[in-house]
């Protein structure tokens, strides 16, 4: 290619187009060319000419291009259509002179209304001219001819208009309005090249993830008027109900009209065709029957394009005396749920593959596939209403702070948020939530992205509702009084607030959501286990398709208020003797907990995790409980408030917790490992399944520590079963989350049967980083940009991501065939999925309700893997 | 050399020996050789003959050797004498018919005595049988004879015990004493090779330091007996007084003895000379006087070895007959103070080089120099005296915890931490104290060694105190009551508590001190700088020789009451605004600091880490002084502790500190900045210095962070200068302190013109461990040898050592040139100062008392660097 051909392409040609070097708009048009529909001729011009103007324009465009004449449209083409554009330049060429060659094709109105339209766009867009300087010229003939609608100014009062626009150009600019096509070329050119290199527009586009460098291709068009004789004008087709994902061809068209006028709402457009007419309850005839070989044209188009194109497609489209073009075509919008759909149709269809269809389908929307519903014969206390701002419904009990969430979240309750805002101090506290209340705020609010996010059901902006966050009440309008602790239910789906706890249905799994994800599973390499701490959640984990559990935190049982009294004694015994007697009741507990979780994985992985929070989480805070205790235990409370002193930490994120409550304590892990190998014990001789528990230790730093704790679990496992045919494989592993451990991944993999990467701590160390502190400050460093994003949600490739990466060569190093798997919040987010796919991990680990994501991003990587390894051959 | 050779060697060749191959005492015994001592023939056995005995025992010892004949002795060399030993055996070689050959020179009553000590020996040795068995035969003699000497018994006595101590080995063993000088020789070889691996002498070994596969070398040499005709005896030789350092010549010497009888007690011994005789007012005639001879060959060997093997030893020796042999030279012990003298003696006499002189001594050695002493004419009010842990002089304010003691220290106050025995609980408490005093416990108790480590004054096992931890006070014998809070002065050099504070002399350096650490400069190349946060101690830093400041911690000046309180107006702050206003008030106070720094420091480098803590730890606790600042700030309590409650974090060491205070409240950085600026002019303006303030940025974590803070920085350096010409260099660079930032190295060292290495942090983020906290299980892990050494006094190499190295490499990559320090606790461990030679780093950072000490370690770093080239090259 000469750099010529690389700057400039006829519109008409057949090769494939680069969005990267001629944009998405002038990629998409040359499709639409190749499949045969009508388009209008011109040049698609790459970004490094756009590039070069405004830098060092050594030649104009018109005399690259040369030989222009007529009438042309300039528009955008960025590389991708979500970074935003620059508004198009009609009618360049509109002069004196030409507006004489139009009146012929046009008429004299038409062609006044062209040159109007012209001075007014021309002039703001190129010389940043006021609008209002336009509009009032209009305006004022508007007035004086008394009517609402421009177009029906006459011949007369447009002709003043043109005239008092260029008079009022020239007084602004102290020059004539110019009137050759190729000056209007020039200078459109370069005002959008400029106007797309503004550094308010660069900052802007930063925002929505545009490389610094992004460029702009542009197009310059023949006009294709709109405006004129018979059936003139332009619109809009829809081919599907972005609701449903149903197809369907809707639209709009408004004679007389260029651009988007027919979406601008100065007229009322008619409708696409006679049923739509109907179904609107309109009057002005449908284009279908205004033109009904343009319509028919449309009809048969559409079908050809998804197929070919392999999606469905809105069309902007411009009649011009009855001859019908095509001006672009961006991806029909649609709901999530519309998205599942039109991906399997189109693969039914054959538009698409598999692979192809998995791609189309943005993993988060499969949220709304996954969640309860408020059962239909449910009685509805609603006392606030709201905006939906995640779909979805739950009970719980009302919190209004993190500290709150975490309390009940630790002793397996339910919290549900509410503030009057969320901000990003409240991130902890929403993690620890089931759902989001909010009194103010909107769909974009703070609660309502992060819920959905997360997928948790969240309410929004309930003015209703007073708030009062340190009383710690709701009040409703109504008078209700609602306290921290009080169960009410959230209806995210359609933005309702109930009283008390509420029947759910679960929700039903089936159509294009389970042939998607029969799909997913077919095509991804990576296993997606769950995070599940009970059984219910266990259960949940299976039914939406877990390959096992990935992490079981076995503290989570002990807060069950008759274990976590035995679980004090544990703490508070004074000795090693009190502490085994205490660890005798736990262990019938844990022991059951275990045998329902491999009942109902049925033979896939476990995964569980030795205890790992500091101790202090499970004492009580007020003097209350704490006199409970002592009575209990039969100590004064003086001996309870002493140990509890004992045990508070400056830092208990690193104080004694994980593998260093086993190493100091090794009663509590053996007690566990009893329980564990108990379990899959009395699960193998009720004939249910050989199951084979992966037991994890948690905080690892030093080789030493797995070595001991190996030992103890080892002679426990000899002690169960002395004949060594009987014993049951088990798995021993570590969750790599502190650095040492990531940079030890050598010596640890061989004392190990898996890795499992602890993706939270392993931020917070690398951060030196507390999650739950980073409140302070997360908001001010998201502003600034000191963290691209909050680490805590996205992996941090480059800092946290190294580390991984180092652990991975050097645990594979040693033991190729180790399994290696990541249990952060990370687990359940796609690009992190990714991340973990290129790493060669086995599985990643994420709550239940991630599971359909993570499984669909799963199957995502490894086809964007296929895909990149095969253009690396070719 | 074969492998015969490799396993035996005759004493008597000339070849130097490997210490790792037959032992430290079978290479000194070859040097005495060299040097022309008269030492008894016999053979050096390797470590790999020692390890295949009692393994695979092919073939004997004796038939390895060949040809024995009269009596030897086996004694063991293993490779370092500080890893303990196994007692040697004498007379291999007696029976029933060696013991009449051996009549005719030593007499009928000397023969039989050697027979009768050598059953005891070989019996309890490698038989195992219990030695009271013999003492019991020789006791009972005793009586019947009513002697109290063994020495004392006649022959027929003697021949008793000979007779009953073969009866009573045949009753124990069932068979008889072995009568064959090889079999002798075989079976005293397999038990002292057997004693050196048993697993308990293993595990003691490994205390000491040894590697787990430590062996043990041999020497089987002929026995000189000691006992006999004429002068026989044993005894030994001291070539310097200990304490002092002084050359002198005195020991002792047994008649009629073997082995170390001479200091055993038995018998009162004779000394060496006729001098020494009169000095300790003896009546017995001193060796010089009973057999001159030898006492002049002693006198003259000891210069002779002094030069040529460049130190001075205490000796062994053995005379039989008037003929004098050495047994053995060790290195003679001396104190701290002596081992410079020495080292300072052995160059000026030309024994040594500078470098072997300062390869000598131990840098720990040093704190002897360094500490200041009570004032020769203040008041002692001594209220309990106890052992002299740790030299120097303290006063300081009682504190009874770790907490208190960290309080006090914040504050910039002198802790002095008082407990009834400390526990590595209290690790942090006595970092936290500038001394220690407990009521029990010993020389080697817990508080006595890690004072000593650290240099701190230290009193122990005051058993006249009673501490009262939980009440909180300490009581005297004579009844006097003290208090947390109470000045009270501690004489680690004397041993001695008073009460009060008291006037001290601060330490005189000189002499060979002087001349030892003028050497170490000479031969270092790595800076040493100093920890510094007030001027106080930057102007000990400076009279301890420090190239610069290496950390100046600019909170702790912040301390102080008056600024205290401005400090905590700026925290409680509702606004910017406010903000500044405080900050304006603390800006001469900081500039006033920062102008005396650089007075002091006469244009050394000054490096100053911005404001780190996070800052609730600036808050009052107590209510009564939260009330007072209430009333100050003129605001309501309820406001003060509510903006208190915010700024709680669960874990303060994660949470809103160091640059994230910088970035999110931008005008405390700036204000530092301008304080550091202004000094710098005023110093400059003075007449001063021109000096080069580096401004360090901690907790960094991106590079970002880095671009903010610099250009905030770089223009308020454009303001107080806005003529380029008059700016003061300054360098800016980053405390290397998290995971992240140690990775992400070479884009931090692109914005950076230094990296400091904050060990301590990074410590305890790459083990996800906090120092506040390890206390709660460091002694199990200790103990149970998870970690090999506390990881916040000694580097972890493998771990946060990599980390540094990752850094440094890419750090370096990008800018070869720039400066790397460390500035953590381990910049005085002298094991890490190695490490930061190898990684080249520019400097280490330590706390003034530890300068003298780095500056050696930093030299003998270089030296053995150095040594290590030639080797390799060679």
């Amino acid at each position: 290619m000469t750099a010529k051909q690389n700057e400039i392409e006829s519109i008409h040609s057949t090769t494939e187009l680069e969005a990267e070097t001629f944009g998405a708009k002038a990629q998409k048009i040359r499709q639409l060319v190749n499949i045969g529909l009508p388009i209008p001729p011109g040049f698609f011009i790459s970004k490094n000419v756009a590039a070069n103007v405004g830098i060092t324009a050594k030649k104009n465009i018109s005399q690259i291009i040369g030989n222009l004449s007529g009438l042309y449209s300039l528009r955008a083409s960025p590389t991708d259509r979500n970074w935003g554009s620059i508004d198009a330049i009609l009618n360049l060429g509109m002069s004196d002179t030409y507006i004489q060659r139009l009146e012929v094709k046009v008429g004299k109105c038409g062609s006044l209304e062209i040159y109007r339209r012209f001075i007014h766009n021309f002039s703001t867009s190129v010389y940043g001219l006021e609008p209002e300087i336009f509009e009032k010229i209009c305006y004022d003939q508007m007035r004086l001819m008394n009517v609402e609608d421009e177009n029906l100014l006459d011949e007369k009062a447009l002709y003043s208009i043109v005239s008092l626009s260029k008079q009022k150009f020239r007084e602004e600019l102290g020059f004539e309005f110019p009137q050759s096509l190729q000056d209007q070329v020039d200078l459109a050119f370069s005002a959008m090249s400029m106007a797309w290199y503004r550094p308010s527009a660069k900052i802007l586009r930063a925002a929505r993830g545009a490389p610094d460098d992004a460029g702009l291709g542009m197009i310059l068009q023949e006009m294709v008027l709109g405006i004129g004789k018979n059936v003139s004008g332009s619109g809009q087709i829809n081919t599907v109900d972005p609701e449903s994902g149903q197809c369907e061809l809707t639209g709009c068209f408004l004679p007389n009209s260029q651009g988007n006028d027919a979406l601008m709402g100065f007229r009322i457009p008619h409708m696409l065709s006679e049923q739509q007419m109907k179904t609107e309850k309109q009057t002005q005839p449908s284009l279908e029957c205004l033109d009904s070989n343009s319509f028919n044209t449309i009809r048969d188009v559409i079908d050809k394009t998804s197929i070919t194109l392999g999606d469905f497609f809105d069309f902007e489209f411009t009649i011009s005396n009855n001859v019908l073009y095509f001006l672009d075509a961006v991806i029909a919008e649609r709901s999530a749920r519309a998205s599942v759909k039109l991906a399997v149709d189109l693969v039914t269809s054959n538009a698409l593959t598999e692979e192809q269809a998995l791609l189309k389908v943005e993993p988060y929307n499969l949220l709304e596939f996954l969640h309860p519903q408020i059962s239909a014969n449910s009685v509805r206390e609603v006392f606030g209403v709201g905006l939906p701002a995640s779909p979805g419904a739950i009970s719980g009990q009302i919190v209004f702070s993190s500290q709150s969430a975490h309390l009940i979240n630790l002793k397996g309750g339910a919290a549900i948020l509410v503030r009057v805002e969320t901000t990003p101090e409240d991130i902890s506290g929403i993690h620890d939530s089931v759902g989001v209340l909010t009194s103010r705020g909107g769909m974009t609010s703070h609660a309502a992205v992060i819920a959905r996010g997360l997928g948790l059901p969240c309410v929004v902006g309930v003015s209703t509702l007073s708030v009062n966050i340190s009383e710690k009440t709701i009040l409703s309008d109504d008078g209700r009084t609602f306290e921290e602790g009080d169960f009410i239910t959230l209806d995210g789906t359609v933005g309702e607030v109930l009283e008390g706890s509420v029947e759910m249905t679960q929700p039903e799994i089936s159509g294009s959501f389970l042939k998607l994800m029969e799909w997913a599973d077919r095509h991804r390499s990576l296993g997606v286990r769950a995070n599940a701490d009970t059984p219910q959640e266990a259960q949940l984990a299976k039914d939406f398709g877990a390959d096992g559990i990935g992490l079981c935190r076995t503290e989570h049982m002990f807060f069950e208020q008759k274990r976590l009294l035995v679980m004090r004694e544990m703490i508070l015994a004074e000795g090693e003797l009190d502490r085994r007697n205490a660890l005798a009741k736990l262990l019938p507990m844990q022991r059951n907990d275990f045998i329902k979780f491999f009942q109902i994985m049925k033979g896939q992985p476990v995964t569980i995790r030795l205890l790992d929070p500091p101790l202090h989480e499970f004492l009580p805070h007020s003097e209350a409980e704490m006199v409970l205790i002592a009575k209990s235990m039969n100590v004064t409370l003086k001996c309870i408030l002493d140990r509890s002193k004992d045990l508070e930490e400056f830092n208990p994120m690193l104080g004694k917790r994980g593998v260093r409550l086993g190493i100091t304590m090794p009663e509590i892990y053996e007690m566990q490992a009893r329980a564990i190998f108990e379990a899959a014990e009395c699960v193998r001789e009720e004939g249910g399944y050989q199951v084979v528990p992966e037991i994890m230790i948690p905080l690892v730093s030093t080789d030493k520590e797995v070595e001991l704790i190996k030992k103890s679990i080892s002679s426990i496992s000899e002690e169960i079963w002395p004949d060594i045919a009987c014993r049951i494989n088990y798995k021993l592993g570590i969750v790599v989350e502190t650095p040492r451990a990531a940079l030890k991944a050598q010596n640890l993999s061989e004392l190990s049967d898996f890795l499992s990467f602890g993706t939270n701590d392993l931020t917070q160390m690398t951060y030196g980083l507390s999650r739950d502190d980073a409140g302070g400050f997360m908001r001010d460093y998201l502003e600034k940009g000191v963290f691209p994003n909050d680490p805590f949600h996205s992996l941090d490739l480059e800092g946290v991501g190294e580390l991984i990466l180092i652990a991975v060569k050097r645990s594979r190093e040693v033991k190729k065939q180790i399994e290696l798997g990541l249990c952060g919040e990370h687990g359940g987010d796609p690009s992190s999925i990714k991340f973990c796919l290129d790493a060669s991990f086995d599985y990643v680990s994420c709550s239940p309700f991630r599971i359909p994501i993570a499984r669909l991003a799963a199957a995502q990587a490894s086809i964007i893997k296929k895909i990149e390894n095969v253009s690396k051959i070719v």
